[in-house]
């Protein structure tokens, strides 16, 4: 059985328990992280805690711990789990209180993580997946990382049935995310994915991808692309924490560059294991 | 101890918890009914159990019990908690699984229900209440009553450190709903409410209203109206479940209607006394 993390203590996964009255689950008052593990060691850890931090600024959430106490705990889980490669999942909500939706006053904060193994280096999508689009239902603050999710969840399910990896969520026809994950176009050479604003989430893998095309002499344009475009596009893929990045080759029914991963995306998945295989080799 | 109810079991509050694994912590992948209790009497629990079975099916959630199932199980909840006014909320999650979007394959739902007092009939808000008007950012599925609230419990704790009692939302300038409750106004002696549509909550006290509206001759039109429609309005209140009828006197700093309940305002929530006194009289 596993090992969880609850409220400072490991614990089997059968004694990982929260009361009925967390905010998390009467409100899905909550923020979350998740990150890779590599080589049996956290990937960009610091940076998704940096993300977290925000989100529970953005919320008033009291954060139970510090960025540098989260990690030996998420490593901690990693390691007597025995995961080589796959991830660890932070949940922080705003605790158990009588239900009321305005902020308890002197909340305590629950916290909890675990951890699971997951193909990444060599994930069998990464010959390509198929996305099915939908309207994008979320509300107006998708850049913070919050588990109200039902939006997302009904867009993977019905993607799911659709038989697709994924969701291409879209807003009056433009592109706006992934049910989780960042989506990105590539049209001549150079690479298009959505700016920044309150509609998505600000992805790490997103970030690290751009840097990756920087350093890889591949242009980027950070501009809002639509369904049609990504159909009629050279190259499609999305980037997450853990699928890294995964080439769409079938958008719905169409075939997306022929129906094969692309050059461009090929390279950025190359240089995202590269990396992630780099910082987190063993000593 | 409060006693609450959990898979079956009557239990002490500090026994009911679930897995950090289901997907109401996760998610927010559940729904809730709040009903009313007077004279220690469910009142419209039909109703609102009807309202939860749509809710369920809408997200293809399988319901763990009928409503005829359920309502022994509340009032039990409300007569072993010695609520005489008070309130029975029923949550269904879709149960824990290993965390995926989509949905597991043979979920298990999870359900729990807790009663609590409080002050129905001689609310003591029924002298009037304060609204703060915050734009509304919740997703584009309303009419489903899911816990993943967030926006609203962003929307109800601005609301409180303004000093206020509930949100008013809205829409480019057009009122959706409060944080928990529906909103109305009137003008010249006709009551404007929202049409229902994917935007807001269909209220069962908003249907009970329009009833009682129309039993008693007061003209009332489906229509949506604007915050400054609102201010300016001779009346204006809300509607939900456990406030009945409130009396809206000020909108920020807008005073409405001179500052003190109108006549129509006042009629409905006496005739929803009413009502709920005599559907609820011990035999």
């Amino acid at each position: 059985m596993r090992t969880c993390w609850l409220n400072g203590a490991f614990l089997p996964e059968d004694q990982a328990h929260v009361s009925i009255f967390d905010r998390g689950v009467l409100f899905g008052d909550g923020v979350y992280e998740v990150a890779a593990v590599v080589n049996g060691r956290l990937l960009d850890a610091d940076r998704h805690l940096a993300r977290l931090e925000r989100s529970q600024r953005e919320l008033q959430l009291p954060a139970p711990r510090s960025s540098a106490e989260w990690l030996p705990i998420m490593q901690e889980l990693a390691t007597v789990n025995g995961i080589d490669e796959g991830l660890v999942y932070l949940q922080v909500t705003r605790g158990a209180a009588e239900r009321d939706f305005a902020f308890p006053s002197a909340p305590t904060p629950t916290a909890f993580a675990f951890a699971r193994p997951k193909r990444l280096t060599d994930d069998p999508n990464a010959s390509g997946i198929r996305v099915h689009v939908v309207p994008d239902l979320r509300w107006q603050r998708c850049d913070i990382k919050s588990v109200a999710m039902l939006a997302q969840v009904l867009a993977k399910q019905a993607a799911r049935q659709a038989g697709a990896f994924e969701a291409m969520m879209h807003e009056d026809g433009l592109v706006t995310e992934g049910g989780s994950s960042n989506l990105w176009i590539v049209r001549d050479g150079v690479a298009y994915t959505r700016p920044l604003s309150n509609d998505i989430l600000a992805g790490i893998t997103r970030d690290v991808v751009l840097e990756l095309a920087h350093g890889a002499g591949i242009p980027v344009r950070e501009r809002a692309f639509t369904v049609e475009q990504a159909c009629a596009a050279d190259e499609c893929f999305l980037s997450s924490a853990t699928s890294f990045v995964l080439p769409i080759t079938r958008i719905d029914d169409a075939i997306v560059g022929g129906g094969v991963p692309g050059p461009v995306t090929q390279r950025l998945r190359d240089g995202y294991v590269a990396r992630a295989r780099s910082l987190t080799q063993p000593a």
